[in-house]
C-alpha cells in the first residue's frame, strides 16, 4: 500500500541515489563548525536590521539605543553559551534539550521541548529561506519581486533534494559558510580601516532618507517596552545555538570538550559579526522602519509601495564595497546560501528528533528506525508543507515571521537551562568528593544563570510578540503536544492490552490443530504453488476451497481438478448473489464452530505485480477477504506470493530504495557498534 | 487498505442502511414500465422544445415542418421499438446491446458498443438533470437562477443516495412517472378539448414574441440540412429505449413477451405524448430560439440576456392550465422527478454494465463481483464526476448538451441491430423448419430495416452535430474503449504468463520441508499467539526471530524469553542501522541458499485495529517487511492476528457494509437459483 502513495512522488523525485554506506567518519573542528552553525551565524543576516527596524518606531534618535541593545544581545549569547558547554560535557551522547528536560523535569516538561523544537524548525525554513530570498533579492532585483513565488520554490527544491536522499556532507556545509564568515569580516574590517584611517565617508544607499517615527518622543514605560522588543528582535541570532548539544557523538575524540570549543568559537563569530554589522549600519547612516513606504522619507515625501527595504547587511555592503561591486555581489549570494544550509539543518534535524519521540511513543514507531524512508519522507512533508504556508500567509516578509521565531527557541533554552540545575543538584547530592563538587556548584551556577537569562528572555520576548505573531508559535506548540500526548496514551494502552499474562490464558494456550483451506479460483500456476506448499506444512486437515461465482467457471474448475488427478479435495461454496466474502468468512466460522479448540489456516494464492495500477487489477478480492478474515478469531492467514514478471521492476525500485540513507547522518553520527550478527539465545 | 480511500466517503454518507435481502420478486408489467422507461418518457420534456428550437432558425415560418419531423421521430421510433421486440426474444437472458453486438460481430463491435453505452450513461445522468433544472424552475425561479448550482447539487444528492445503498423500488418509481404520464395526457386531452371544442383561444407565454431568423428565406440544401438537424434533436426522444432489452430477467413469465409488450406500450406513450406535446406547442404559439436573448423579439427589441426560455412542455402547460396554477406546478414538479429518476437509472445501469464487462475482463475483475461496494462505489463517483463536469462546461443548459447525447445511442442501436441480422442468418443456417423458418426471416426483416434506418440517423447525427459537441461524445468513446482495450491486453498476458503447464515444472514442484520464523518484537499477546500457531503447524523447523533495533529493547526481549523458559530458540539479527526490512530480507535468502528446494515460513504476529488512524501506528514496518517478502520466492508468508478491543468498531462496520446491496438490482433480477452449497469433488 506504500506503493500508491509513493507514486506521485516518485514521479516528481526519480529514483533515490544508490550511495554507499555512511563511513565512519567524525567531524574534526573545522568542519564541525560550518556544519553545526550555519543556522546560528546565518542569523546575523538579519538579527541586526531586525534591531533597527523596531527602534525606528521612536524616530532615527533611538538608534543610539542600539550598541546597548547590541550588548545585551552579546552577554545574553555568552550566559547560553557558557550554559549550553555544561550540556555537552553533562550529556555527550547529544541528547540534547529534549533529553535533558525529559530525564530531569519529567516527561511534560520533555514534550514541551520537543513541541516548541518542532515549531522552531517550521520557522527555521520559513525564516532562513524568506531573508535569503531577501538578501539575494538586493542583488538580483527579479527575485524580491517575486518573493513568495521564490521563496516556495526553495523550499519545494530542499523538499525534493531531501526526499531524493541527498547526504549531508562537511564540505558542502564548510565552503559558503567560510565565504560568508570571512565575507562579513572582511567587511568589517575594511570598513573600519575606510572610516577610521583613511577617513571616507561611507553612505548607505539609505542614508539619505529621513524617518517619521510612529510615536515621537517616548519615553518612560513606553520606551522600555519599545527596547525590551527590540532586543528581543536581536535575540533572533541565538537560534540554533543548540544544535552543537545534539551533535556531540559527531565529533572526533575527545567528543565532548570539541564540542565545547566549537560552541564557543561558534559565539565568538556570531557576536563579532553581530556588533560589527550594527556599528558598520550606524556608521554608515543605514534607514530602515517598519512600514517603509509609509515611514521613510525622501525629501519629507513617503517613499511609497514601490520602494523595496533591502536587508541591513547588503546595505552595508554597499556603503563599503560598493553597490554592485564584485563583493557586494559575492556577500549577497554566499549570505543567501548560508540562510539556505541553515534551512537545510532543519530537514536534517526534524528527522533526528522525530526518532528519538518515536523511541518514547510520541510518535509512529516506524520513525525509529533509520532508514525508513517513506516516514522520513512524511515527515519532511509536513516540514515543508507547514514552512511554505507560513511563507504564503506571511508574504515571505522575514520581519513578520520572525516575530514568530523566539519562543520556541526560549522556551526549550529555559526548560533545559532548569533541567541541567536539577541535573548538578542530583548527582550533588551523591557526590563526595570536594574537587568535582566544587566543579558541579560551579557548572550548577552557569546553568541557573542561563535559566534565569533565559526565562527571562522569554518572558519578554511574549510580552512584547505575543500579539504580534507569538500566539501562532504557541498554538502550533500546543497542537504538536497535544498529538503526541494522545499517540503516547494509545500506545500505552495497547501495550497494557496487549501485555502478556504471566499464567498462560485461553487467547495464548497453544491450539490442538489446524485446519487448513486454500482458495482456489482457476487452476493456474498459483494455485498449483500455494497447494503444493500447503501440503508440505503438514496440517491435520487440507482442503482447497472455491466460491462459484460464475456457474461456466467453476466446471471448468471442477473438470479440471478430476482432469490433473489434484489430490485434494475441492469444496465449492455457493454464492447467489456472486459475493465471494462472505460464503468464505461463513465457511470459516462453521469450521471454528465444529471445533473451536482448532486453528483455521487460510492459504491464499497471491499475484505480485510491478506497478501500482496493475493492484487495482488484482488480488482485490483476495485483500478484501483477508482484512475481514483477521477480524475472526483463530484464524491465520498465508499470502503464498506468485511473482508475475512485471514484479521485477518493483524488486529494483524496493532495492534501490533500501540504498538510500536519510539525510542528516553526518551530524548524527554513527551509530554504536555491536558484534554483527549475534548467537542464539535458547 | 479500503479503509483509507473510504473514510472521507463514510463521513459523507453515513453507515449504510440495513437492508433485507432481495426478496424474490418479479416485476410485473405494470411496475416494469414505469422502472424501465422513467428514461424514454421522460425525454419527451425536452425532445420537442430542441426540434422548435432548431427550426427557429428559418424563423417561425419553418415550425410548420415540425409535424412531419415528429412524424419521422414516430416512425424511427416504432422501428427501433420493433427491433428491440426480437432483440428480447432472441436475447432472453437479458444480455442488451452489448452480448447482442459481441456475440455476433466480434469483441471489437462488442467493445464499441460498451464504449457507446458508457457514455451515454454519463449524458443521461447530465441532459437529465440539466432538463429537470429547467423544468423545475419554470416553477420555482430560484432553481434557474442557480442552474448550474442545482444541477451538481442534484448530482450529489443521487450520487450519495446510490453510495448509501438506497434500493430501487418499483414504486418509487411508478407514482411520479405514472403522474407525469397522466399528467401530460390530461394536458393533451384537455387543451385538445378545449382547442377544439370549446374553441378557446389558449397562449403560451411567448406567443406574442417575434422570432428573428438567423437566416432568412433558407432554401435547398441549407434546409434539408436544417431539417436533418432538427431531426436528430428529436431522436433524443428515443433514448433509453434498450433499456427493457436489458432487463427481461426481471420480468414475470413469460419473460419476453412481457417484456414485448411494454416496449410496445412504452414506444406508444412516448409517440403519443411527443406529437401532442409538439401539436399544442404550436396550437399556442410556443416561440423558442437557439439563443433567445438575442433572437427573440417582444415589440421589435430583444428580450435580452435577463430572459429565461422555458421548456416547451411547461410553456404548454400555461396556455392550457394558466401559468401558477395546480396543475401547471404538479406537472412541472412531476416532468423534474421524472427526469431525476431518469437519470438515477443511469446510476443503476452503470454498474450492472461495468459487471458484464468485467466478466469479459474489460474492467477490473471485482467488478463482476455483486455487492463489492467498493468497486461499485468507485463506478458511480466516476459517473458522477464525469456528469458533474459536462454540466458544469455547458452551464447546465440541456439543449448544448443534448448535442453530444444522441451518438452513442445510436452507435449502440445501429451496431445492435446488425448483430441482430447476422443472428437471424446464424440461425436461418440451421434451420429447417419453414414456419420457424418464415418467423426468422421476418425477424430478420424487421431487424435489418431497424440497422439502416437507425445507421441512417447515426450518420445524419454525426453530420448535423458533429461540430455542435458529438466529437466530445465520440473522444469520450475512444478513451473508454481504449482503456478498456489496454486493461484485458494485461489480463490476457498474464493469464498466458501462469497458465499451469501439464508437466509438473520447477515452480509447481512439491518442496520438500518448511523452515518456519516467527517474528518478534517484544514478548506479548500477540507474540506469544503466534508462536503457539506456529507450533501446531508443525514444520519441520521452527525460530523465532528478533532484530536488535535497541540494546536495552533486545535485551529485555533475551531475559523474557529465558524467564517464560519459552521454547522455540531465539535469534537475534543486528541492525547497526536500525533498519528492521533488510536484516530479515538477508537471513530469508540465506536460508533459501542454504536448502534452496525448501520454503520458509515467516510469520508475523499483526494488531488489528479499528480506525484507520491506529494503522498509522501499527504494523507498518510489518507491512513494509511483508510486501518486500513477496518479492522472494520461495517464501510464504502468514499472519497471525490479534484483534485489539478496538478492532470491534471495524468488525461492526465490515459487517453493515457486508449487508449492503448494490441498487438496480430491482432492473436486474434475481440471479439463477442454485443449491445452497454443493458437495466436494474428490
Amino acid at each position: 500500500m506504500s506503493k500508491l502513495t509513493d507514486v506521485p512522488k516518485r514521479i516528481l523525485i526519480g529514483r533515490a541515489l544508490r550511495s554507499d554506506r555512511l563511513g565512519e567518519t567524525l567531524l574534526p573542528k573545522r568542519i564541525a563548525l560550518p556544519v553545526f552553525a550555519s543556522d546560528p551565524l546565518s542569523s546575523v543576516a538579519y538579527a541586526p536590521g531586525e534591531v533597527l527596524l523596531v527602534l525606528s518606531i521612536a524616530g532615527v534618535s533611538a538608534y543610539h539605543f542600539s550598541p546597548w541593545i547590541a550588548l545585551a544581545v552579546v552577554v545574553l549569547m555568552f550566559t547560553v553559551v557558557a550554559s549550553y558547554r555544561q550540556n555537552v560535557h553533562a550529556y555527550p551522547s547529544g541528547g540534547g534539550d529534549y533529553e535533558v528536560a525529559n530525564t530531569n523535569l519529567g516527561p511534560r516538561a520533555g514534550l514541551t521541548v520537543a513541541s516548541a523544537l518542532l515549531v522552531d524548525y517550521v520557522l527555521t525554513v520559513a525564516v532562513s529561506i524568506s531573508s535569503g530570498v531577501e538578501n539575494l533579492g538586493s542583488a538580483v532585483p527579479f527575485v524580491v519581486e517575486h518573493k513568495v513565488l521564490c521563496a516556495i520554490g526553495i523550499i519545494v527544491l530542499l523538499t525534493l533534494m531531501n526526499l531524493r536522499g541527498v547526504r549531508e556532507s562537511g564540505k558542502l556545509f564548510a565552503i559558503p559558510t567560510y565565504v560568508f564568515v570571512a565575507g562579513v569580516f572582511i567587511m568589517i574590517v575594511w570598513g573600519a580601516f575606510r572610516g577610521l584611517v583613511l577617513g571616507d565617508t561611507m553612505s548607505a544607499p539609505t542614508a539619505d532618507l529621513e524617518i517619521a517615527p510612529e510615536h515621537q518622543g517616548l519615553a518612560g514605560f513606553a520606551m522600555v517596552f519599545l527596547l525590551l522588543r527590540a532586543f528581543s528582535s536581536g535575540c533572533a541570532a541565538l537560534t540554533g545555538v543548540e544544535a552543537i548539544s545534539n551533535g556531540v557523538p559527531a565529533f572526533r575524540k575527545p567528543k565532548s570538550r570539541n564540542a565545547a570549543t566549537t560552541l564557543a568559537m561558534m559565539g565568538l563569530l556570531a557576536v563579532t559579526m553581530f556588533c560589527g554589522i550594527i556599528g558598520l549600519a550606524l556608521a554608515t547612516g543605514v534607514r530602515m522602519a517598519e512600514t517603509p513606504a509609509h515611514d521613510l522619507l525622501r525629501d519629507g515625501v513617503p517613499v511609497g509601495d514601490g520602494y523595496v527595504q533591502n536587508p541591513v547587511i547588503t546595505q552595508v555592503a554597499a556603503a563599503v564595497f560598493g553597490d554592485g561591486t564584485f563583493f557586494f555581489v559575492l556577500l549577497a549570494a554566499a549570505t543567501a546560501l548560508v540562510l539556505f544550509l541553515a534551512a537545510n539543518t532543519a530537514y536534517n534535524g526534524f528527522p533526528l528528533l522525530g526518532s528519538i519521540l518515536a523511541q518514547d511513543r510520541y510518535l509512529p514507531r516506524q520513525l525509529h528506525t533509520r532508514g525508513d524512508r517513506l516516514a522520513f519522507s512524511n515527515g519532511i512533508v509536513l516540514l515543508a508543507g507547514a514552512a511554505a504556508l507560513l511563507v504564503w500567509i506571511y508574504g515571505a516578509d522575514s520581519t513578520r515571521l520572525i516575530q514568530l521565531y523566539i519562543v520556541g527557541v526560549f522556551v526549550s533554552f529555559t526548560l533545559s537551562q532548569i533541567g541541567m540545575v536539577r541535573h548538578w543538584n542530583r548527582h550533588l547530592a551523591g557526590e563526595k568528593d570536594p574537587a568535582r563538587r566544587r566543579h558541579m556548584v560551579r557548572s550548577r551556577a552557569i546553568n541557573a544563570f542561563g535559566a534565569f537569562f533565559t526565562g527571562l528572555v522569554l518572558v519578554v520576548v511574549l510580552v512584547t510578540k505575543f500579539s504580534h505573531g507569538a500566539w501562532v508559535a504557541l498554538l502550533g506548540m500546543v497542537i504538536f503536544y497535544a498529538t503526541m500526548s494522545v499517540i503516547r496514551r494509545h500506545y500505552d494502552r495497547v501495550a497494557d492490552e496487549i501485555a502478556a499474562p504471566d499464567e498462560p490464558q485461553d487467547d495464548v494456550v497453544r491450539p490442538s490443530r489446524v485446519h487448513s483451506v486454500v482458495l482456489v479460483s482457476k487452476v493456474h500456476r498459483p494455485t498449483l504453488r500455494a497447494l503444493s506448499y500447503a501440503k508440505v506444512m503438514r496440517s491435520h486437515t487440507l482442503e482447497a476451497l472455491s466460491v462459484n461465482v460464475d456457474a461456466a467457471e467453476t466446471k471448468a474448475l471442477r473438470d479440471e481438478w478430476v482432469r490433473r488427478g489434484i489430490d485434494v479435495p475441492l469444496k465449492v461454496l455457493d454464492s447467489p448473489y456472486r459475493e465471494i466474502t462472505r460464503p468464505v468468512i461463513e465457511y470459516v466460522k462453521s469450521l471454528r464452530r465444529e471445533s473451536p479448540r482448532d486453528v483455521v489456516s487460510v492459504v491464499i494464492p497471491e499475484y505480485v505485480v510491478g506497478h501500482w495500477y496493475e493492484h487495482l487489477l488484482h488480488n482485490q478480492s483476495a485483500l478484501r477477504l483477508k482484512s475481514r478474515l483477521l477480524f475472526t478469531p483463530g484464524v491465520m492467514v498465508t499470502s503464498v506470493p506468485y511473482q508475475l514478471e512485471s514484479s521485477e521492476v518493483a524488486k529494483r525500485r524496493a532495492r534501490s530504495r533500501q540504498d538510500w540513507h536519510a539525510p542528516g547522518t553526518v551530524r548524527r553520527g554513527p551509530a554504536p557498534q555491536r558484534d554483527k550478527e549475534s548467537s542464539p539465545t535458547s
